[in-house]
């Protein structure tokens, strides 16, 4: 597996502590993560109902991303995030990516029935 | 809550389901909901362990995209995908976007701590 993956890490959390999350997760991902090799981009999602903080990053390789696991400098962030949260991780590669009719030029490549 | 909404929506499934439900996912985005009022884009993730798969969908407000909710003709198939599989649903806005230091322009907006 070659091609770039897609992370999509879904933090379940007390309402009281989505915020808190939210920090935790900006810092190790400004301070660190976003510095590793092969890292392309991230956005991290606040759910509506409070419950819920998602990461969806992008990475060059499956073999970068676990080589920024494999780094020590993270994990005392994440072990603080894990302290108020339960983490479902998920390791994906993009299937289809779909645009509205009629999209204008410059979205992401069209869908391209198979 | 005017603003855009995303919505990450993990539905989890055998692997020999996979698949399956990556078909009629795209079946029914490419007919039904990628049409509706408000939609904006969408992608759909195929988990590299098989047991998972991940729509991440941007819409321009919640009230759009609950009126394709509301809407009937995406039900059947919705039906069909949660026969095999489990679904998760999300609702997010994005709380921040990061990208790798000295990223060209043209990438989304850049992290700005707050």
């Amino acid at each position: 597996m070659d091609g770039p993956v897609t992370l999509i890490n879904v933090f379940t959390v007390a309402p009281e502590n989505q915020q808190r999350l939210i920090d935790l997760l900006t810092e190790i991902t400004e301070r660190s993560v976003r510095h590793a090799p092969g890292f392309l981009s991230a956005r991290l999602h606040r759910s509506l109902d409070g419950t819920k903080v998602t990461m969806v990053a992008e990475w060059r390789s499956r073999a970068d991303y676990e080589a920024m696991r494999a780094d020590p400098t993270p994990r005392p962030y994440l072990e603080r995030a894990l302290a108020i949260a339960k983490f479902e991780p998920g390791m994906y590669e993009v299937a289809e990516t779909f645009a509205p009719p009629g999209a204008a030029a410059g979205s992401e490549r069209p869908h391209v029935p198979r």
